[in-house]
């Protein structure tokens, strides 16, 4: 196996401690929904001198992440910034607005669904789950019943399936929870700013994003935009918090930093990238991403290859394909990371060996997108699947169009 | 007051999100107790392109980081690795190792141990406090005799308390656990590669510590050894958890992730960082510390002023000094930080007014310490104060040695 980019970095560390690399390191794309590939302006920014967290140096990048994090969000309020996963900003919002024994309505369509469920279930919490199958979309009218069922004044919700690539019409969800005067808490971690998301107009009280996915800003933040019922009703919720208490947060957030040392660096690229994504603006940004989307389908479809994530404009984020019957897709994947240098995602559970999945968030272009889809072509017909040999990449190609290639 | 070195990067980003410097960045050094200045090697291992963390490529970092963490932990476990600050890492030894009701003996010399033993009440935990006055070492005989009062099975013990510069004698107070047969968690977060720390040998139980301090990485990565006895313990804790839980996190990192994804890049950063302390090895880093911490010590009597933190060489971490009677320290902080581009600490509480820390872990040197000492020797002139002008730097120097210079 060749050495990838890191093996040949780091081959002369384990002797010398120092950090040469061995030749030109072999690039590697990520094509994954996240952690995604951050564009060189923003490497460049977290490779600046370490700032310190207690200093007007960071107040100031602070006061302008926290600009840029409203724009984004589309809220007005102060965005809460955690050092962690977006697992980690999500345990917040738990411990932060639930007791124990609360019941709470968990809608599930995948993997990140059913964690959000272990989760409340580790803190005690009552989860009726409304669950779907895997890569079914949640309906309105579901959520309606279920709300008026069991009566939870709280609801879970995943605006991105990132297991299985269907973006579900939050705006409707949100507006059954409004009349059902439910508080809801979005998991957006693979949508914001990849697709539309108006925290504040759609009336989302919780919303909850990482940093490496469309934010295109290394891993290690995650953000929780909180709206004022929400915060209304974290005076009360009685779970334990200490590290995610919200309330001690917002106090040293508003003299412009945090209360435990923060990922300074990560906050510095953070405030980079997120100009990069206003300066061209978020329609740009989710149209963008739509494109990307209908290419990596309509080169999917001309290979031949079963979609699995929905096949219209919804599936921004990720692209699902099946391989064919009997074709391993944990081989193709490491076919393509180790002779073409392109790192995708593998399927989870019963769809491990068939599922894969092609991120096409964040700094992600078409051309990339086409590269690959004659990387998956070529794989395949060396393990002697009977694909479509050539129009994977002029049909991703045409697919995106112009309009969106500025 | 002059742009910082962030001002002068971010000045053009607000109308074109595009990152360009105007002019030279003013450097700013770092000499604060954490995060520290990291050093340009470890800054190039940071900017290179994200990895993902289930990959091959993060595997192959991940293995090499445990193996230097074990190396620098002193111990022939795994360390967990959480993206979070050292509070989120001490946050989960107290959710896997402790259950509501449950008493804890928290020895306290400063803001840090009385930041554990309010973190211990909000999780439900019967809380004894063995407290000194900040400044004051815990004392091995105090530590049995509470003990022996409180029939607490687990301790908390901070190593290096960050506010005022103390280093307690752990070795002692371990063995003092060790007879009393209780259950150790250590707040190594700023003496971890400072000083000596024997997590295997001394035995204890956990030990915490953050990226951000003597390990010369930026914030947003923390770290906890685990003993046998606490992962047997964790086994019938009862507190709620799941982002800080131990169990799964190490079955994840034996096959070489985290359940969460982690900060890849600060995890290459890491890996690249804790080779430069292994190249020169553990006892040049403790040697250097001390001399830092005598060098710092001479100026600042050289100056004429008050130490806080002790007079001797357990201060290897920080040292602690009070301005002159009516200097206001805070007035002497900024105008080190816009006028010198020197960044140094603060005091807490009552002594915001009159203390500052100068913090010399990690990437520091002698040289950093004798450059800030001419600063304040002149500032503190500038503001009228009776001090002598041109004796700190050279006794800095000259304390140093040359021993420890290489």
């Amino acid at each position: 196996m060749p050495l990838g980019v890191v093996g040949a970095l780091f081959v002369h560390l384990r002797g010398t401690g120092r950090l040469y690399a061995q030749g030109v390191p072999r690039p590697q794309q990520l094509l994954t929904p996240g952690p995604t590939a951050v564009p060189p302006e923003v490497l460049s920014a977290l490779a600046q001198p370490v700032i310190h967290h207690r200093s007007p140096d960071f107040a100031e990048v602070f006061a302008l992440a926290q600009e840029r994090l409203r724009a984004v969000f589309r809220t007005e309020r102060d965005v809460l910034v955690f050092t962690s996963s977006g697992t980690g900003a999500f345990e917040s919002a738990i411990v932060n607005l639930l007791s124990p024994g609360q019941r709470v309505l968990a809608v599930s369509q995948g993997e990140f669904g059913e964690r959000w469920q272990a989760m409340a279930r580790a803190f005690g919490c009552d989860v009726v789950p409304l669950a779907y199958a895997w890569g079914e979309a949640p309906s309105p009218d579901d959520l309606r019943t279920a709300l008026a069922e069991s009566g939870a004044q709280t609801v879970f919700l995943v605006h991105s399936e990132t297991s299985t690539g269907v973006v579900c019409d939050l705006e409707q969800l949100l507006a059954v929870c409004a009349e059902a005067d439910a508080l809801s808490i979005v998991d957006a971690v693979s949508s914001l700013g990849a697709v539309p998301l108006e925290t504040d107009a759609w009336g989302a009280d919780v919303v909850v994003t990482g940093s490496q996915k469309a934010l295109m800003t290394p891993p290690g933040l995650a953000f929780a935009a909180v709206s004022e019922r929400a915060w209304v009703r974290a005076e009360t919720a009685t779970l334990p918090r200490f590290y995610w208490d919200w309330e001690r947060q917002r106090r040293v957030q508003e003299k412009g930093s945090t209360p435990f040392t923060p990922a300074t660096s990560t906050v510095v690229a953070l405030t980079a990238a997120l100009g990069l994504v206003l300066a061209d603006g978020l329609e740009a940004a989710y149209a963008r991403h739509r494109a990307l989307g209908r290419a990596c389908r309509a080169g999917i479809k001309a290979i031949g290859l079963e979609l699995y994530s929905p096949d219209d404009d919804s599936a921004a984020v990720l692209t699902g394909a099946l391989t064919p019957e009997g074709v391993d897709a944990v081989a193709l994947r490491l076919a393509l990371r180790d002779k073409h240098g392109i790192t995708i995602a593998g399927g989870h559970g019963e769809l491990v060996s068939r599922l894969f999945r092609i991120g096409h968030i964040g700094h992600v272009t078409v051309e990339q997108i086409a590269g690959a889809m004659t990387a998956i072509e070529v794989e395949l017909a060396v393990v002697g699947a009977d694909v479509e040999q050539g129009n994977a990449a002029p049909a991703a190609l045409e697919a995106f169009g112009t309009v969106a290639s500025a």
